[in-house]
């Protein structure tokens, strides 16, 4: 049984960044831009008033006062049609163009109208340039504005609005498929019968891939019938990573790996040393240029929990061009004794024992089937393979749920 | 003039958590649960095996070995048909019923089929219980599984799942509307003319809106004309907060505050201490039992993208019920001795300056219409009002980015 560092250093070897795709850009928050963005244009467009005021020359305002005659009112989207001279401005709103002539501009709380088309004027320091945003100052025609590999924010949102783009290259969002298997499984919808239980993993793989910057896609519970697992099966492989909830455990009744075998999916590995989560399968299907990634992960709810944040996270970071898409870790203290059983690590769930999440308490937790105890979680802990007592005070590494 | 901190207190004032609403859980994730979920089934249903392998009179084991009888196979989904005896045995899969008469579980790896339905074990401990998760263990029938008030994760979809919930009373995500206006934008898919710009606020707040948990609504160009800005500023307040880039300034055309009180929104403040972003607006209408709040944020388009991020995300946090919504913030080092001047509190475009984020630089950056300059930024370095000459090594208050 290999490791959880050999099982991440397996699927760092079998995944690879997905191509290029072009996306909308407001759909690509948080992917790796994959082309060179260059402006089509000058920003600004035409030396432009940072401010509401008067467009003067600033010579006129060497003694800190004047009165200029008013030649006209400039606004934001309308071009100047004269220009001003020695002892004139002209009214101009931000953002609007400067008229020729004119070399600085006024802030309007330091003016005053006067009659006739004039206005007086009170303000030192008026130097060329004043509250003035030079034509192309932020952004020259032909300029990178955002480099290849770089993830978008908002912010880089309205940097490819400002030059035109509305779509843009991106390294795409992996399609993550979540099939649900056993014949004990029912619908959340469903009431379930004697020895039925609610398909809970589904849903929670679901919202487990959205969370982790896949997009989820959902082909429901297949029966343990060849038949059936065949076809969904075969669907999920459209994907670029296919997520089998339960039947990979050694029980006569797991078909998957076998089905698995049949759709040219290879195995590279079945078991990790980890508790919970130990029967997680893992393989890769490469049929006419389309790679599928396959997990098997446990049918019990913490195990796929568990086996989801550790190792389908980091895939769909991989293929998303993502240098880290992991937990957030964490080193924490103990906050009171405890004794740990296991011949295997363990992610043990805990909860912060203090407000300012330094300390933390492990669960009363009853086992790898016991999701509702887990909702009270705010984090796993990591215990060492094999029996200890860990003491108050201990440090303990922590991935934060 | 108020200060930032001022502001904050008045947005606290006047916003107020949304009415519950039922939705998908599968879109709830990171709302506030609005109800107390109590679990409607026994789980597990039934003494359940934890493992593949053999249900088995523990007694039988008290030396470690034993041949056994095997009655029936018991698969997950499926009743035992037999009760065990002593020296009998029933093969079992993981998650299946425990049947009457068998205690304990012994796994699969410690077994070994013989001929004529018979099994040897080997395997020490075996006692009462073992392998064995009892009925209603993990949740029973009745008892609350979650609290109203907990954030939904993952997890929490894992648990009302297994309740059968797959829709859930929360607080909703805040419906945040957004408007930009001027007679100088054109759309980001058109080239502009002179005197235009393309409008980069738009998308960028559309993208800041997701980001901070809201659900946005783009109403697209005003121009500066009443009649249209009337008609899109009552669509707009349709939604819980409208935002409104553009026409908030001191200018002649800024239509908007007047438009607005029209419709009955009154003005909390104007203006903010701050740089950039002083122009800042923010009000409310009450009509008929629907509040709706109002920003008006400055043209400007890193104006724009600070009082989103200082402002906006505050007031779409408490709507959403959240007791936290704010940029990361982080006390960093400065790398290089830097002059700030200004006479407001400042946020200034900083990038990090080591691969730790310890230290960061601020940005060769000309003012708040730079947006391109802004894309290399990694945080906001907070620096206070006044010229003054800040040196390497000082502490300063960083916003993450």
């Amino acid at each position: 049984m290999i490791s959880i560092t050999e099982a991440l250093q397996l699927i760092d070897q079998h995944a690879a960044q997905l191509p290029p795709q072009q996306v909308a850009a407001l759909t690509a928050i948080g992917c790796l831009l994959a082309e060179e963005v260059a402006s089509d244009v000058d920003s600004p467009p035409h030396d432009k008033a940072m401010m509401d005021g008067y467009a003067v020359v600033a010579a006129d305002l060497a003694s800190g006062v004047a009165e200029l005659e008013v030649i006209e009112e400039i606004t934001a989207g309308n071009m100047p049609t004269k220009a001003v001279a020695r002892s004139q401005a002209a009214r101009i709103m931000t953002g609007a163009p400067i008229p020729s002539g004119a070399d600085a501009v006024v802030m309007i709380e330091q003016t005053q109208p006067l009659e006739n088309n004039r206005v007086r004027i009170e303000a030192t320091g008026i130097a060329t340039g004043k509250n003035i945003m030079p034509k192309a100052s932020s952004l020259a025609c032909g300029v990178t504005v955002l480099p290849s590999g770089k993830r978008l924010r908002a912010l880089e949102v309205g940097v490819l609005a400002e030059v035109g783009r509305s779509e843009v290259s991106v390294v795409p969002r992996p399609r993550v498929a979540v099939l649900s298997t056993g014949d004990e499984l029912v619908d959340v919808t469903e009431k379930p019968g004697p020895g039925r239980i609610r398909n809970s993993n589904g849903p929670m793989l679901l919202a487990q891939i959205a969370a982790a910057g896949g997009v989820a896609e959902n082909l429901g519970i297949a029966r343990d019938v060849r038949e059936e697992l065949t076809e969904k099966i075969a669907c999920g492989l459209e994907a670029d990573i296919l997520v089998l909830s339960g039947g990979v455990s050694a029980g006569v009744l797991d078909l998957v790996p076998s089905v698995l075998a049949q759709q040219q999916v290879t195995q590279v590995f079945h078991k990790v040393h980890l508790k919970p989560g130990k029967p997680i399968w893992f393989g890769k299907r490469d049929v006419d240029g389309k790679t599928t990634l396959v997990f098997g992960l446990p049918g019990n709810p913490v195990g796929s929990l568990v086996c989801f944040e550790l190792f389908v996270r980091r895939a769909i970071g991989i293929l998303a061009g993502l240098t880290s898409n992991e937990l957030q870790s964490a080193e924490v203290t103990l906050a009171e004794t405890f004794t740990h059983r296991g011949d295997r690590p363990t992610m043990f769930p805990a909860r912060w024992a203090d407000a300012t999440q330094q300390t933390a308490l492990p669960l009363a937790w009853k086992g790898s089937a016991d999701l509702a105890a887990m909702a009270s979680a705010d984090l796993l802990l990591q215990f060492r393979a094999g029996d200890a007592e860990y003491r108050a005070g201990d440090r303990l590494a922590g991935l934060i749920l």
